[in-house]
């Protein structure tokens, strides 16, 4: 069912979908066409399609997409219907955060261990778990089936944890901290950097003000 | 200097090469090539030369680019150079985090101007800014010439906060709630989703888990 092929960009329209369809859902509206859905996501029927097209037929003829089944669909491949166990590498301000941050659970994922470098913080619990040395990283992953590591650790730091939950075996790593890593070809990483959000911005902001003197 | 062509990804990689020269220059390496500066950035050389060419001319004939050079130049683009104003809309816990986010001022951003709709926050002072009524929105964004605002608001109020704040002038938002915002065409959105990121990665969780099946 997972098509090697399925851009990345579609299974994060797909994720906009599943929340419309969601509210869609909720007010008992039965079947929305893909130009609606569309119109309520900023994005053209034919991306809408084509994006759905790559996981099969939703749609019932000439009245739309099944609301209830194509939001069960969209659950199903977005993996909302299980829920994934998290590490978590580094425990500081940003990992305390996120560590009661409720969204985790609501998105199907459970943070199950955290880790830190730091002697004073190892053994306290924050949220519910205790936070271990870094040293019982790939123990902790292989007895928990941990297949996601939200790395919040110090940019200098990043690359040696992330050979470390790598190693273990995890394949998806969420990884906050200002760096590119190296890994290998198997493993997903997914950068939030937001200095680098903030600098995209910065980019615009000028290139607007300037607007006057280039347009 | 700003052509309106450069692509969003390019601007995002230019970030990643600042990044890169930055250390460079902490090193005193002078010049680099296309090839090195890929490899220490996981792309291909002839990515960072298309990238590089929208700006024009860094290289230095047979030994790569001024790493000094090519750094000035870097910072300019993206707008270090300058500290740009920002507004926060939303003193909640994700706001007040924002406002002790160290990273803004090393960014060349300075939050000046702080909004809630809660009347318990305002009058309160975070991080040396005062939170204000955001009933006050337009005059301040008028009055201190603020050009990036920052949604840190519930999902159901950032539309409405978004009309407010583009409707005083401002043209890049950085939106940290979970909903796709209608804005003017000349408006430049930054979605930060987490729950987006954690969605994708699961989906590849899901999919690496499920290898032995399909691949």
């Amino acid at each position: 069912m997972a098509d090697k092929k399925v851009p990345e960009s579609t299974i994060s329209r797909l994720f906009i979908y599943l929340r419309e369809v969601t509210e869609l859902a909720k007010l008992n509206i039965r079947t929305i066409s893909s130009s609606e859905l569309g119109e309520r996501t900023n994005l053209s029927d034919a991306q809408v399609r084509k994006d759905l097209g790559y996981f099969g037929q939703f749609g019932v003829s000439g009245s739309g997409y099944a609301v209830k089944e194509l939001k069960e669909a969209l659950e199903k491949i977005l993996g909302r219907d299980k829920t994934l166990k998290v590490a978590l590498l580094g425990a500081g301000r940003l990992g305390a955060a996120l560590l009661s941050y409720a969204g985790f659970g609501k998105d199907g994922l459970e943070i199950v261990a955290a880790f830190d470098r730091d002697p004073r913080k190892i053994g306290k619990e924050t949220a519910g778990v205790t936070i271990q040395g870094i040293d019982r990283i790939a123990e902790e992953v292989r007895k928990n089936d941990i297949s996601i590591a939200v790395l919040a650790v110090p940019a200098g730091a990043a690359q040696e944890v992330a050979d470390v939950v790598t190693g273990a075996g995890v394949e998806c790593l969420l990884n906050f901290a200002p760096v590119s890593l190296n890994v290998p070809e198997n493993v997903k990483v997914k950068d939030v950097d937001l200095s680098r959000e903030l600098a995209i911005l910065s980019y615009f902001a000028l290139k607007n003000n300037s607007n006057g003197e280039t347009g």
